[in-house]
């Protein structure tokens, strides 16, 4: 029997053992759902061991913990380090979903739950890989897998994880699955992640709210002020307006920009899929350069003043936002963090008092095509999907992809098997049956290129 | 005995009473207090009586109900009508209260609770007033009263209340306190209000929330785009920017800014109370001027996105904001409110929807210095304070005082003894001990002169 086919004969049992994990509400940015956390972390340990690793601990951290386990085959092959993540995003708006986020269902070939593609439904792909090849006596490689807590809140206990165990995590390449291919019928590679600079600003004004009929007109209205300040963030153009962002930025040469748009993009059923009667962004560059080779300045929370029902007429003393910028190579994420405060800090006109907080940041970073790991990927899906993948630029940030070059020295390959509708972060997030099945098939022949590859 | 004197030796009493009135959670915006409302519409029908009115009555609305007393002297004698509201702001955030919002406390002079000024003490001052002139035979004028449960949601009821009891009301003025003085050294009377037009807008970009890493800089984010629309409704000189909406303003003469400017305005005291190193508003014109004579827009709250601790990457679907915009003569509140969602709504660009929503308005009023009403109340004031009133025209909208005039044909006076800094609106609101007494000794002046020249 080959993978492929155990994993025919066990497929009903892989489902319903991705809904049990996805059944568990391990919300890491909830404190009140520690145990349910925690809880998770012990059912992956469980998992891990039942698909064949011969060694799996609950490793502490000052947060949530990380699950470590390997099967060590035979030094002289190499090791593929596989990283995840069981902790999930929050689920509000409840009101949105159509079924409970921790209740998940099978609903026209998909699984919808919170965590379905980010990232249980993926982190089982790899789980049952590694039962498939174990069961069948087929696995090449020595594997070890690191499956953490926090990623949904940035990670800020992996850093000092990598760093105390570095023997540990001795490998020749990480392996993650946390992004999306075009479609089943365009499988695609993510070569490219952006970084992230997140920001939080407040604006102060009056030391207090005030009545906005005795004081109206005379004083700085933090909320308008903000947003003017906002509004002055990108130019005609949709450029980002702070001074030196663009100045680290290396463009793709030509041939990696036609590669880049050769890929499929269907724009009218984007806008459709959104219900938006047009795009927006930087101008001379395609949506898919927007998204994936751009740095970006994006608005992701903003505050102040009255916020409930009916008319309350007061000038409010605060208002706050929450900034995020999407960074490419060169950008370095502290870099751009302090050139931001820097600038949003000169921006405040008198009358008003401007805080600055970085909440989280990240590299950039970049695959190249040329790689082993890449090799032994791409060749892998190209056998299970019949056509050769595209190489993409995400939107999106791992930043964490960084963390394994500069502390563990590993490059990266990222293969995630999710699609872009999947509606991560949002409410309904979904994963294909398809997609489940497909990654659990291809993970597979990754292992068994690698190794006759190295 | 007269009523100065009477006042002396129930002072305390008199105190006490307020504070009990106080202690009430009449907060007409929080259905789930309407228990509390309709109690404290019944404490104050209890005081009226007490204080000598014959006949006092709840009159049932679809909301909070309208207390009415009268006592009727002679047909002869004039009549006064005195209109105020039991009504309180919401005490929200509590956090910021040094004692609670309904456990008032004397501190440095000064009453602290959520409607000790606005509009509690003012209430009582004239129910205080009453019983100094019928306990010492002195009440020269026949008088009403009409005390609502809603003005701060917007007195939707009263409208229908005044022409339904035309009759029940006839009155030759109408007397209010709901409005400050400029200090107790420089007593005012205010002769104008603005009017109000409050409205609600809400952006809709994509049908759902995104991720901003996949989707950032690919569609137009609603936070960024509301926030330059709001950007664009104040020009540099930051004077409003929707069209038409200076047309029917009425400027000042030169004489009358003169008189509103030689009004006692200490700049650095007022930006020291607000801890503001600058003030802002509308060039051309002074302080005094923009919050009293000039029109105006404000932002009472905005909100959008992710608002709770720590980052979430998400492109929100909605951004809203409330909006207010105070008036002056002529300008009219529907024909604002119709300005101002015809140029909001074209101010949108291609990829957002836009829905405007009126929330509540009121008319702008002015009552002439000449006129019989205010000469009382100027005289009376010259009595008690020792100084003429400085004649001003108040920031602030009481929307009814336009009501007064159109159904009943009755003119107002506004003869309030608050100060600014008394926080109405905000956390630890308070009202002066000093400002009370005064109040009450003053009132009855008010009557006497009125009675004499009619």
């Amino acid at each position: 029997m080959n993978t492929t086919q155990y994993l025919e004969a066990n497929n009903q049992r892989f489902l319903d053992e991705l809904l049990d994990l996805l059944r568990i509400p391990s919300v890491s940015a909830d404190s009140a759902r520690n145990e349910d956390t925690f809880r998770c972390a012990e059912a992956v340990k469980s998992a891990l061991l039942a698909a064949g690793c011969t060694h799996a601990e609950i490793c502490k951290t000052k947060g949530h913990p990380i699950v470590y386990a390997e099967r060590m085959v035979d030094p002289k092959l190499p090791t593929v380090l596989t990283y995840g993540h069981y902790d999930v995003q929050p689920p509000d708006p409840l009101d949105l979903w159509t079924s409970g986020p921790f209740d998940p269902v099978v609903r026209d070939g998909k699984i919808y739950a919170r965590g379905a593609c980010d990232d249980k439904g993926q982190v089982m792909m790899h789980v049952k890989a590694l039962e498939c090849m174990v069961q069948t006596q087929s696995l090449p490689c020595n594997v070890k897998f690191m499956i953490e807590g926090e990623e949904e809140v940035g990670s800020s206990n992996l850093g000092k994880f990598l760093k105390a165990n570095k023997d540990k995590l001795k490998a020749d390449i990480v392996l993650v699955s946390d992004t999306s291919m075009i479609s089943m019928e365009h499988p695609s590679i993510e070569t490219g992640l952006r970084g992230l600079a997140y920001m939080e600003v407040e604006l102060t004004g009056p030391n207090r709210d005030l009545h906005s009929g005795v004081y109206g007109g005379a004083v700085a209205n933090p909320i308008t002020i903000l947003a003017k300040m906002i509004a002055s963030l990108h130019d005609k153009q949709n450029r980002v307006k702070v001074r030196g962002f663009y100045r680290d930025v290396v463009d793709l040469s030509p041939a990696e920009r036609k590669a880049l748009n050769d890929a499929p993009f269907d724009e009218a059923a984007y806008k459709k899929d959104l219900d938006v009667d047009a795009l927006w962004g930087e101008e001379g560059y395609t949506t898919l350069e927007r998204t994936g080779v751009r740095p970006t300045l994006e608005l992701n929370g903003i505050w102040g003043g009255y916020t409930g029902e009916g008319a309350k007429t007061v000038l409010p003393s605060k208002a706050y936002a929450k900034i995020s910028m999407r960074l490419v190579p060169n950008q370095d994420s502290r870099k751009i963090a302090r050139q931001f405060t820097k600038h949003f800090e000169r921006l405040a006109p008198p009358g008003v008092r401007v805080k600055v907080t970085e909440l989280h940041g990240g590299e950039p970073v970049v695959t190249p095509t040329d790689g082993k790991a890449y090799q032994a990927a791409a060749k892998a899906i190209e056998t299970t999907f019949g056509k050769k993948p595209i190489p993409t630029r995400g939107g999106g940030s791992i930043p964490i992809v960084a963390l394994f070059e500069k502390v563990l020295g590993l490059k990266t390959v990222l293969m995630g098997f999710g699609l872009d509708s999947d509606n991560i972060h949002s409410p309904n997030e979904h994963y294909g049956l398809l997609n489940y099945y497909k990654g659990i098939e291809t993970i597979p022949h990754f292992y068994k290129n690698y190794a006759a590859n190295h």
